[in-house]
């Protein structure tokens, strides 16, 4: 099997899944749901949702039923860029080489966008539970997620991560907690969800969250590299730019050589924990692969 | 019975719980834990959440499982406040007499503060319904108020109300949309939710539907008027807000006796909708009639 076409036709479901689910750009007031489709249309990878589906077919769930889940899951995602773009926050006017939220619809409407993706992130998880078989096992799915993008999750890693902006004094353990829970602890839920969906075993959700753990920081280093060696072109982003605001990352605090080391070893750590599952994990280790030697 | 007891000890109640279920102050990042709790505890008069109590009580639900619905309503109800209050929307440094969330916290913790409430709420929708005996239930309620919060209610509401704002040019169906959505939509959840929980039958439901209704729309006809000739220390707002800036209102559209004419014509049409429901509903009589009659 070739995994390449696999995971890319992955990636391509969930554009078409996405322009299904969200309001289309005409409902009224079609100004909030163009915004809405502005960012979520922007040029995401979709690794979140794309992992969600892998992780859930591998569990043997159908994909109707893992893409609300899914696209749920990169809406949230898309939500906190909006937010965390806003001039009050990290104040980028760029994104992905396109202008972000707030400078072509105002900052009134990007606040509101955000809102609006986050709350609709919600319905759709509601929606489809209500239409499963067992609407407890989505609620179990949507109430992971929902833990992982609040205060205890990528919300606190935000609020940290603006703290130690401000102070500039951030050492190695705050840098973790910041990567932890900003990217990290969606990240863990984007697979533990489809595991849940697929009603993994205890002991297969606990492979599966030791993969999750480990990709997702491993994914976080990789960002902090390329913000120093990176295409700018790939990126779509002006390079430096952690460095050039003085932000903790990992390079500048362990060096670049042993952060790419450190990548790695997360990496054979992710692979590592599911070593057991054979042939069909094989979409896993090939994300896995794919994520940590990304160019953008 | 005494009612005006009744309703008393049903909001102390709610901020009983909502202390019991918001993360402590204390818990880290407890910055944001403390932005979200300084909202909170504002000074609400908690009346979505008390709706929500007495109606679900009218059916035959228990306190404890209308509580954590009753509370997620009133967490989005004051994470859109929080948002409503930013530089970027109403600009807003005063609510309810104290100063708003973005003038102690700063407007990067505000915002996250307001979708933490969001976020937080589906947390407790989710995690509540899990607990049921019938998780379809809270299921179902849940999506009622995710439903009555996002584009097509509370936040469609906020995006109308922003143009409006910008054209000044607004009519009466412009006004009635955005009181419609804007505060209608939780406002109509709140009691919805809470027949939905207590298994109400669709007679009933539309019986109380349109109970919640009138009721919504009077009261945001009650708030234009007080706008205009309240108390501005019992309103802890400076008034003539609206006027000063221009806003449509219904005093403006169709003259202050006639909104008060207009404001008691929906207070009776909401009691006639429950007219045929006794004693038993006499919570729910009182409720509208304070609302409608409230000086702040």
């Amino acid at each position: 099997m070739n995994y390449d076409n696999y995971l890319e036709d992955k990636r391509i479901l969930i554009e078409q899944s996405l322009d299904e689910y969200l309001p289309n750009a005409e409902t009224i007031p079609n100004h909030i749901h163009k915004s809405m489709r502005h960012s979520v249309f922007a040029g995401g990878k979709r690794l979140r949702p794309v992992l969600t589906l892998i992780t859930g077919e591998f569990f043997g769930t159908k994909e109707d039923e893992l893409l609300p889940f899914a696209c749920a899951i990169e809406m949230i995602h898309t939500y906190s860029l909006i937010h965390d773009d806003l001039p009050a926050l990290d104040n980028d006017d760029k994104r992905r080489g396109k202008p972000t939220n707030h400078v072509i619809y105002g900052e009134d409407i990007a606040i509101l966008a955000g809102d609006a993706l986050l709350n609709y992130s919600f319905e759709l998880m509601l929606e489809s539970s209500l239409n499963y078989k067992y609407p407890y096992i989505g609620l179990k799915a949507a109430r992971e997620i929902s833990k992982a993008s609040g205060t205890s999750g990528m919300i606190g890693g935000q609020v940290v991560d603006l703290e130690m902006e401000k102070n500039r004094n951030a050492n190695i353990e705050n840098v973790s907690f910041i990567h932890e829970n900003k990217t990290g602890a969606l990240f863990n839920a984007s697979v533990r969800a489809g595991a849940i969906i697929g009603e993994a075993s205890s002991n297969d959700l606990n492979n599966i969250t030791n993969y999750a753990q480990k990709l997702g920081l491993a994914f976080q280093v990789v960002d902090d590299i390329l913000d120093i060696k990176g295409d700018e072109q790939k990126l779509g982003k002006s390079l430096g730019k952690d460095e050039e605001s003085d932000k903790a990352t990992y390079p500048k605090l362990i060096g670049l050589k042993e952060s790419e080391q450190y990548a790695q070893k997360l990496y054979n750590e992710a692979i590592n924990s599911i070593s057991t599952y054979g042939e069909k994990a094989e979409p896993l280790r090939k994300i896995a692969n794919k994520l940590v030697n990304r160019e953008s």
